[in-house]
């Protein structure tokens, strides 16, 4: 039986480091060559630095509640009042082992909503997610598009960790000109029977993708595959939103 | 900074319909170049029916625990029974919505304890995940070795359900030759700061990614990845039971 042709998944390099109001599609546009089809699944790291949601951790006066949780997990009260700002619920916590994970002002279940708060040691600062990474991939996908005539899918990604494993794994926090599901719902299998739960999560499969070709220690924050073209809408589409469960629908939370 | 170089994800075509006791490592080598180096990305269905996990449901006798649940489920009590057969755990039960989620003996948690129980009008049998799938992903490297000379890394992988997001992912559930976890954790990044928490669930990232290449109306078992090589190992290693959490380690069960 055919497969559907076959991917590749290149780092873009070149960059510029990334600073506040970049103009990010026009930067990934001057180091690569980018056609619509192709799909560019980008760091919320370099998103967060471009709109300016990096904080300076002087600048953060904690309240008594991040300093009572703070207390409780061992941690810095300022990061503790920062994930609780970027947070409507608190999911878990866990005060011997420091874990707090929380569900996000977006919907996102995730560790310190989605804060790097490590190294804090040698850091001064802290980048935030993106206010809302759905929209910041349409906008980048609009500056490519300004620069170049063409409209590839955009996927702005972060590493989550997960239940049940160990390890974090890339997962879509914002996308545009791409459906977040691929759902087979309702069509026949190769037997002739009806795939009722087949709905795969398309864009988080296509973020862990592109992690693969990242080098942790170096910084690579853009990548581009090719082969997805059967995915690529000239639309932007619903988002990354349409894949979150919510708390009703959720035996997790 | 430089990235680590092009994947190229392919899937390989012309596999023969698998039956019991098949050399799915000798079909595979048959079908595809491979070299060592490679990553091998296999379904779990097709390794399930070389391995004879196929279970005809005219074959199982439910006990009263499994038509209690299966009531309460509105669900087919020889599939519960074969459910519960092969978990540890329940650790989500839902009625109104006929959900079940378990710990596999495997300690996999997931719905309905792998088993591929859609379909169940118009089928007569169901497939069982491996007994042990990283003894299968090793038997599978074997046999590609004794008929190739080569070592690829072999995963096998299926599409397991998320909290909090909708959609499955592939994820691994075996491999051989490559570790499941990508570990930075200690080393500098970038800015000389020391990565703290990056420890990437790499055999995850290649069963998504190669999963992008399936076509789930037709039927895709064995994909090929190329570009991965710093990942392979000459040792078949700990397998995908080390990305595992115990329940002491998770909070999510």
């Amino acid at each position: 039986m055919p497969g559907l042709g076959d991917i590749s998944i290149h780092a873009v390099t070149g960059l510029p480091e990334i600073g506040i109001g970049f103009n990010l599609g026009a930067a990934i546009a001057d180091a690569a060559e980018i056609s619509t089809g192709d799909v560019l699944a980008i760091s919320q790291k370099v998103v967060s630095k471009a709109e300016d949601r990096v904080i300076r951790l002087s600048d953060v006066v904690p309240g008594a509640a991040a300093e009572e949780i703070a207390m409780e997990l061992n941690r810095d009260s300022r990061v503790i009042e920062l994930i609780m700002a970027e947070s409507v619920a608190i999911v878990r916590k866990d005060g011997p082992r420091g874990i707090l994970i929380t569900e996000t002002h977006h919907g996102f279940v995730c560790a310190n909503a989605g804060i790097d708060a490590s190294n804090l040691v040698e850091s001064e600062s802290v980048v935030l997610l993106p206010l809302d990474s759905d929209r910041s991939a349409r906008r980048i996908r609009g500056e490519i598009e300004a620069e170049t005539g063409t409209r590839p899918a955009v996927i702005v990604s972060d590493s989550f960790g997960r239940a049940w494993r160990h390890g974090q794994s890339e997962v879509a926090i914002g996308c545009a000109g791409i459906a977040p599901l691929d759902d087979w719902r309702g069509l026949p299998d190769r037997s002739g029977n009806t795939l009722e739960a087949t709905n795969i999560a398309v864009v988080d499969e296509i973020a862990a993708a592109a992690d693969l070709v990242r080098n942790k220690t170096s910084g690579t924050p853009v990548v581009r595959l090719r082969g997805l073209e059967r995915f690529v809408v000239p639309e932007d589409g619903s988002g990354c939103m349409a894949q979150l469960r919510t708390p009703e629908d959720d035996l997790f939370r």
